[in-house]
């Protein structure tokens, strides 16, 4: 089996890579603009490039593949900064990279990142659920909704099976600009870990959804094999995710890393704070009935986070 | 009010200005590819181009809008045939003149027409209503559906006042090639009206949804100045459209152009007869809130589509 993964090179990307490489049976194509530190194998072709160049999605899907996940963005806060830079990669690139990848007729599952944001950038305060309607009001949203929309009708034809996932939050991110708003989520991580102080942007009351990383790629290498007939018609799902108050979280960070909770200070920002201080209930009985998870409880969660900050 | 038509010089386009001429209040911009007959005034500005290219677009923008109503489109068997071209229309031009009419931020009213192609190319046998699912399985309705969900972001973000209408059938196309599927709805009209014998390609038991060209235009125009407030959050109304039994259709159109019913046969064709055979009920009432409206009735309907077949 045949996997093309797009932002390889990303935190998300590299994870999904190494639980691909655990299987003998797949073949990897990892495409990305950056994939410092990634090592080639039998079983793995590195690709350099932006799926925006049309040889790079040539060379990237080759002969044909037999399965697809699509990480490649221009994220949220980036994406709100250069909506066109969104459109042609959030937009353009990526139903190119879909009608490629179905051209050959092997109906490819194809499994896209998409995000809690196709709900509005302030989620409806009574919850979101599987039937909550799309509201979008950020660029990144609107195109990923758009998308949504366009690989379930590709998978309504026949040319791919699709799957939309919803991310939430996911952390730890890297260290440095990421062009996501909720960068700060995973810098409380780095900080803490590195004994440093941490202002933190939203006040100790915000309650925010969240993922490990290593939650999120078998959440998307699931995806890759779980059978068509588990997904809903509208073939997106929104994912489980944690539901943590931010004062819980910066405890069980402390806790974890031996930081003093004296090195957190908060200084809200009203942007910040509307758009993550309140996410409201989450309940998604269509993902977790097709076998998609949460990392389970926040201490789990916050031991991946860090474990992964280690390997970085 | 500076109103900017796209898509003018179509049977739909023709229509809509012959409304706005009415109104000595409006300065009117009329963009299509195609303007044959029209007659430019001082109130009427004739700009001959495809919105695919930029300087079209600028010409037909200007200092900025009051209004836009978007009808240029590749309709949805040319899209079909063709994705690459309503990808070109569809989406990037559609796209680029929701921005370019926003950019003088005079947040103008976009009345967008959108298509019941949204629902699938079946529709629901259980029927359509103000909460059914969008669910296209054409390129043209996923490529409608992916725009109605970036208008109703650009409302949320105060840039314009959107509102998309779904169409159902509309008669009477001119005769000839249209790229429309639903073409065969028209030419029963042209038939009979010119004592031409007619070929059915549906069953007499089908059952479709239609309006006249004169109410859709109607319609459009009320969605100028209606009231931001009647519309639903998410920004697109399904019309009202006269639920018709094609044999009572044919029976009426013979009844009005003395035709004898005799001179319709049929042939039903598998494809068209899945496509338009049995369309569900409609219901609208958020439409018919907001103050749209269908023809009244099967009679009104036919003499209306006669009446405008005499005017081409």
């Amino acid at each position: 089996m045949k996997v093309l993964v797009t932002g390889a090179g990303g935190f998300v990307g590299r994870e999904v890579l190494r639980i691909l490489a655990q299987d003998p049976s797949l073949q990897v194509v990892a495409v990305d603009t950056g994939l410092r530190g990634l090592a080639a194998s039998p079983r793995l072709r590195l690709l350099a490039g932006n799926i925006t160049d049309e040889s790079v999605r040539e060379a990237a899907v080759g002969d044909g593949v037999d399965a697809l996940v699509h990480l490649a963005a221009v994220p949220g806060g980036a994406a709100e900064m250069d909506p066109a830079a969104s459109r042609r990669v959030n937009i353009d690139a990526t139903l190119d990279l879909f009608d490629g990848v179905a051209r050959e007729g092997r109906r490819p599952r194809v499994v896209f990142a998409s995000t809690i944001a196709v709900f509005g950038d302030t989620l409806p305060p009574g919850g979101v659920d599987d039937s909550t309607p799309l509201a979008p009001r950020l660029i990144y949203g609107a195109h990923k909704a758009m998308i949504e929309t366009m690989l379930s009708t590709l998978h309504r034809r026949g040319a791919v099976s699709g799957v939309s996932l919803r991310l939430p939050g996911i952390i730890a991110r890297p260290k440095g600009p990421s062009g996501m708003k909720s960068a700060f989520m995973s810098n409380l991580f780095h900080a803490l870990r590195e004994g440093e102080s941490f202002v933190s942007p939203v006040s100790p009351a915000a309650t925010i959804w969240l993922m490990s990383v290593q939650q999120v790629a078998l959440n998307l290498v699931h995806a890759l094999r779980v059978d068509d007939a588990r997904i809903p018609a509208e073939r997106a799902l929104t994912l489980p995710a944690l539901r943590i108050g931010w004062s819980d979280l910066i405890a069980e960070v402390a806790r974890q890393t031996g930081a003093p909770s004296s090195t957190v200070s908060f200084e809200p920002d009203a942007a910040l704070e509307e758009a993550f201080g309140a996410y409201p209930p989450l309940s998604t009985p269509a993902a977790e009935r097709a076998g998609f998870a949460h990392d389970g409880d926040t201490a789990t969660l916050v031991a991946r986070a860090l474990e992964q900050i280690a390997r970085l």
